[in-house]
């Protein structure tokens, strides 16, 4: 997600220092004008804004609080944005310690995926200052369509994860009901056409049904990410007293279908979970016919 | 429902034979132009298309085969199409009852509620032989925006089930995101406005967060008769062997709630299950702002 991102940003004319593990990656980001650090720290020097966009929690610990991190080069006044989805009481944490610094941070997770990315059409949901969040403004509508504040740090990342929850619970949502109607006999195509338009229709099932019938599972966004996604809602959910009793259930199938090999598939595949037990596989019929 | 479905049906010129056990209940049908008649046999003597729409199986059962019921009166090469919501085994078996005196029987439940009702914008679901679904395109068309044929008898029946199975999860989803995200302290007025949308975004959450939000809970849609309709989605996936895991577990939840007496309620009083448990509620604050 970040190289298209980074190149939103170079397209918007913001200037950018740019740092991966992995060099091979930044490459084209070089190509297209951004200049290169060697650690975060050496990007944190250079810039008045940092932006971070890497899996989980401890990926965000280690590249901001580690040894060469953005903490050790970051200057008073300059500001991070942690666009990662990782847990919100991590995310506080980083906050405080920077804040002791003079260091101030927003977190900014995002919905939308690779395609999101590529198009700027995120939906970037943000925790933090007001005004550290107008004043990032322009950088976060170079990458997103929709840009909501959503309260204090912590906060960008609490409404991740609620996106998720529901983006979740919705794909099995679709697995449960069309793996009935398949076994019933029933065209999915068919169903499909006929309740999208319906209240139970959603941006879910418009984007991920297609997909499930011609049993095509690349990611898009991964099975993994999006159980880590759940895990660290139910942490949260925890920590809050609020007991999720369907998110939870999910989680169980999401931790089975990663254990099956299947965590680098897109997520729309927690509908094989129903589909094995039932014995069946949602998928267009060689003789399904469109009907208006 | 079937006082505007009747309605649209007068409107569009056809000539009308009505039945209710309750005579008040048809009183501005019989304004509007209907025939009122003593029983569903005499509806079935005096008409070529039968229609019924009441609660649930045994109420179909007993209009259509029990005293001066539907079969008594109807005639060979009638049609009775039942647009009630219930067991697809119930709909198969009450068709092949008919078939032997010669009337054939659409089955054709409704998705869209009183207001989809009333518009003539329902979604039409319906199972059955396609000569006999031509016949009757006029009249459903009549009542509905999108009339599509699933297949064979009892598949409408099939197809609304999985309707209802993705309404009531994706309903329970809203309700565990939702919980979360407002017990952590975020308004729940800003999460939905940051991941409508999104992937997360869904009829189901345009149409239930705003009156969520006001705490409107009046239906719409009862609660009681999306519980049935899980009940006979469950019966379903038994026969078929298909285990439904979440929807097993909001049925336990639709229990709950309507022992607790919000059966009447709107099925959006779903979200109360986990709002108690979380001790919280997801309402507007008084200093909701809106973001673009």
């Amino acid at each position: 997600m970040g190289k298209p991102m980074a190149l939103n940003l170079l397209k918007s004319s913001f200037p950018l220092v740019v740092y991966n593990r992995t060099k091979s990656k930044i490459e084209a980001l070089a190509e297209a004008g951004a200049e290169v650090a060697e650690s975060p720290a050496e990007v944190a020097r250079k810039a008045d804004v940092i932006i971070t966009m890497v899996n989980d929690s401890s990926d965000v610990e280690e590249v901001v609080l580690g040894k060469k991190g953005v903490a050790e080069g970051a200057r008073e006044g300059s500001v991070l944005i942690d666009m990662s989805s990782i847990s919100p009481v991590v995310s506080k944490r980083i906050a405080e310690q920077l804040r002791k610094q003079g260091v101030q941070m927003l977190d900014a997770p995002v919905s939308g995926g690779e395609q999101g990315a590529k198009d700027a059409t995120l939906a970037i949901m943000v925790g933090g200052e007001d005004s550290i969040y107008k004043e990032c403004l322009p950088i976060l509508k170079a990458m997103g369509k929709s840009v909501v504040l959503i309260g204090s740090n912590g906060a960008g990342q609490i409404a991740k994860l609620a996106n998720q929850v529901i983006a979740a619970l919705n794909i099995e949502a679709l697995g449960e009901a069309f793996t009935l109607a398949t076994k019933a006999g029933i065209d999915p195509q068919l169903l499909f056409e006929a309740i999208r338009g319906g209240l139970a229709g959603s941006n879910i099932m418009n984007s991920k049904i297609p997909l499930i019938l011609d049993r095509n599972f690349e990611p898009g966004f991964k099975l993994a990410l999006h159980q880590k996604d759940l895990k660290n809602a139910l942490e949260t959910a925890r920590e809050l007293n609020v007991p999720l009793p369907l998110t939870s259930l999910v989680q169980q199938m999401l931790i089975r279908l990663k254990g099956a090999g299947k965590g680098d598939l897109d997520n729309s595949v927690i509908v094989n979970f129903v589909e094995e037990l039932a014995n069946v596989e949602i998928k267009k019929t060689p003789t399904t016919k469109s009907q208006g």
